[in-house]
């Protein structure tokens, strides 16, 4: 088997998993939380999302939770945009990074967005042009690539298809691949990850893998297998989607760091650190669905 | 990525299930849930313990379970046993196959067993002899074979070594390599049962493995990978281990199929069936560890 020389983690905690927490969580504790990730060696932090306040209240704060962190150089804090306005926002507010989300899967897509996966792609790359023109980094995220959850594993057929559009039509260089409703197994995750690394060598691929169905780091390691070293996770687990029934979090940056640590594929953060913000993450929002956190990291039973 | 053309599922919810709980189940629910077990197509199941009623109340039983169940044709009804007098029991009970632990790590040995390994191995060869003059198949377990709940990782370095002297010395032919205390990676379980597959190609291996760390799928993936096509798993995914602290329950049974689904590796049993008698079975104890009870299939998701 393969691992990696080198894994890039990126947390998406603040965004995906702060996003699904019904209670606001106070700016002042976002922005804490964030600065705390900074400390642990984690080089990327989806900070927030600038969508609608009234579409997600919870990051209503994006531009304070922005203007208040810390800048810890060497990391990189991003924001999620569902469009040019939003972009926008992120721009002003200085995001280093802008990514942006299409559904590979029509009823997806016209749920999440009420646009077909076409128009959306499109608007993405409206959005990538504005960043490039602002000397801004982007990525696209491809929602349902492993299966959706009102059509199952039909729509997954498009997503090589759909990467190839969003890298040669709209000029990305960096796709993040969604397994939005924890549907995935290892073997679609290798197939189609490795056919897209092969075709595109210089593309950054990314897996962003939820936890729904036990999946997620046999996912992760199926993706290790087909060349991918960039993985999104959520500190303490934090997340789901409310778009997708039964989905629960993502895949814990904890864990990942644990099964890092086993197979010897070193990331940056430093894992003790991450589980120390995690538990502070747990009291803050009160939950928590991580293993590690339970349980310890596997290097630290013993003697 | 390699998958294999057929998995073996082998059921080990009805012992090392049942005796991590704290009351008592009615020999009736034990033999009405294996009973329901053997109609999913599920082809080996531990049905329970010959064990020192006082080491193991829960399981003291284990006579009246053997005597009343349906013995279904094709289905293999195995039970552990810690010792000769266990296995007596076992063969006066008719049991199918007859399964003998012992520990890779000298201090789990010590604190399950007081024997050290290797003399613990040596009267789990006078079991297997015992069997083999009964003409019953045996299998011994390697507890604590990537890593132990006191030791850590120091043990695994005996794993391959100790496998060697039960299959040369001792004469199994089926070797069961378990990650007691859910610490084992991909990495670890590839090298160490990709070596012992490699070395012993007659040898039927099969891994037990617990999701402590959410890596029980990643781990049969890897022992996939290794080309290991036998695996335990617990109904609903009961189970632990007394001895080894903060352990939860082995992989689910519901939990794997959908993985074996996933990866299109067909077992013999029905995923859907299995699901049932898991939500049977959860209602029994009052409680469950297992993704897809709380999810559904992976294959169930669409139109």
């Amino acid at each position: 088997m393969h691992w990696p020389q080198r894994v890039h983690v990126c947390e998406v905690g603040p965004r995906d998993g702060f996003q699904n927490e019904g209670t606001f969580i106070p700016t002042s504790s976002k922005i804490q939380i964030i600065n705390m990730l900074s400390e642990t060696g984690i080089t990327e932090i989806q900070a927030s999302s600038f969508t609608h306040p009234k579409a997600i209240p919870q990051l209503r704060d994006a531009e304070e939770v922005f203007a208040g962190i810390e800048r810890r150089p060497g990391v990189t804090y991003s924001a999620l945009v569902p469009n040019e306005r939003g972009a926008e926002r992120a721009l002003r507010a200085a995001a280093d990074k802008v990514d942006v989300v299409v559904s590979v899967s029509r009823s997806h897509s016209i749920s999440n967005t009420k646009m077909e996966p076409e128009a959306a792609l499109e608007a993405a790359g409206r959005v990538a042009a504005l960043c490039r023109a602002a000397g801004v980094r982007t990525s696209v995220g491809l929602a349902t690539a492993f299966g959706c959850p009102f059509e199952g594993f039909a729509a997954t057929a498009n997503t090589v298809e759909f990467a190839r559009r969003a890298i040669e039509t709209h000029g990305f260089e960096e796709v993040a691949l969604a397994d939005t409703a924890g549907l995935a197994g290892p073997a679609m995750v290798y197939d189609i990850t490795s056919s897209l690394v092969e075709r595109f060598p210089r593309v950054r691929f990314r897996l962003h893998l939820h936890d729904t169905r036990r999946l997620g780091l046999a996912n992760v390691v199926a993706g290790m297998q087909a060349g991918v070293t960039e993985f999104d996770s959520s500190i303490a687990g934090l997340g789901g989607c409310p778009y997708a029934p039964g989905a629960t979090g993502n895949v814990a940056t904890e864990d990942l760091l644990n099964l890092l640590l086993l197979v010897g594929a070193p990331a940056s953060a430093d894992a003790g650190a991450v589980l120390a913000c995690a538990r502070k993450v747990s009291e803050v929002v009160g939950h928590f669905d991580s293993a590690v956190l339970r349980a310890g990291l596997s290097a630290s039973t013993g003697p």
